[in-house]
């Protein structure tokens, strides 16, 4: 957590080079998930970020570059899913929705997320970067299943309850999803992805239900 | 099931001024999809329509008019979202995953369910349909939980399933959870569905779980 980003600007950057590109990362992000791939342009996010469109070319190429670059998933996210994977197997279910939770309101991981989804309807590339965070990233380091065709159903319905629960308490703001406690989060969902990630899923249909 | 559409344009109109404005909603709901809100224009949807744009004014006033016509949910839908509530309690979780899958192949149900999600974000409006779709339709006449907070949360809950599955299978067609068949789709979520429908989930965080 010593990265998070407290200021308007991402951590880390050590000259103006660096400050300019995360200022206009932060309002490609922003730009991108209000207004979708089609309803961006480099202009305007220029304009938010108080640069020269010039400069935004000069930096990431093109739009379609500058979304890559926007939906890049933070290397600190990625490594808190895998440390979220490392904890007993028993309780991945909790650790996981807690890790979600966390992404979302964390100052420097929520806006990349929030871009991802929102944008991944409408571009080929972002789809393929939720794919490699379901299949790969959500996964970690850990094992999961009985073989790789198992693990990646598993990493999908997993991925399906905590993206569909980002989006309806972060995105849509539904109540009372939108302001359920943490506490409340986790056990409402946390035993639906801990079924997903050790039930036996294909027989499992009618069982388990009281 | 009888009012299924075959044919490019959804039933029902009985002249031409019908079936020019179901040409017209069925082209805004790609086109919102597709590009989200902003980028939308009523010229590309009257020229994707094969109508002046005169005429998109002319039938739904302005965009957000139109856009508000084009995600109302089909009568049809929300008449089987009830029949599926009248199924035995049991039975309700496998139930509802199976009214989902048929209203995202469906022709003319899809298309909108597809516009609603693609557009909640960037739009108050669409984003309150998605609301009442999760506090009210989508519990059709049952009643749930012990009091109104309960059922809100109940169906929050399974709106955040049930929406996440469709996003990864329908929308973002992530595999292997866009191939699934529907019963293993019914296997693998049912339990979920059925879980938020009728435990406890409060003090459910640690239980139930193999």
């Amino acid at each position: 957590m010593k990265h998070m980003a407290r200021k308007p600007l991402p951590p880390g950057p050590r000259d103006e080079r660096g400050v300019l590109q995360a200022q206009i990362l932060q309002q490609a992000r922003q730009q991108f998930a209000a207004n979708g791939w089609a309803g961006t342009t480099i202009r305007a996010i220029a304009r938010a970020a108080d640069v020269d469109p010039a400069l935004v070319y000069h930096y990431f190429g093109s739009k379609d570059a500058l979304l890559d670059a926007a939906t890049n998933p933070p290397q600190r996210w990625l490594d808190s899913v895998v440390a979220a994977w490392a904890t007993p197997r028993a309780e991945l279910g909790e650790h996981l929705v807690r890790n979600v939770l966390a992404a979302w309101t964390d100052d420097e991981i929520g806006p990349v997320l929030r871009a991802t989804l929102l944008t991944a309807a409408h571009d080929e590339r972002v789809r393929e970067k939720v794919r490699l965070v379901v299949e790969r990233s959500l996964i970690g380091e850990s094992t999961l299943g009985t073989d790789e065709a198992d693990r990646l159903r598993r990493s999908g319905l997993i991925a399906s309850q905590l993206i569909g629960f980002a989006m309806l308490r972060y995105v849509w703001r539904i109540e009372p999803v939108a302001s359920m406690t943490e506490d409340e989060a986790v056990a409402a969902i946390g035993p639906t992805i801990q079924r997903y990630i050790d039930a036996d899923l294909a027989t499992a249909a009618h069982s388990g239900i009281g």
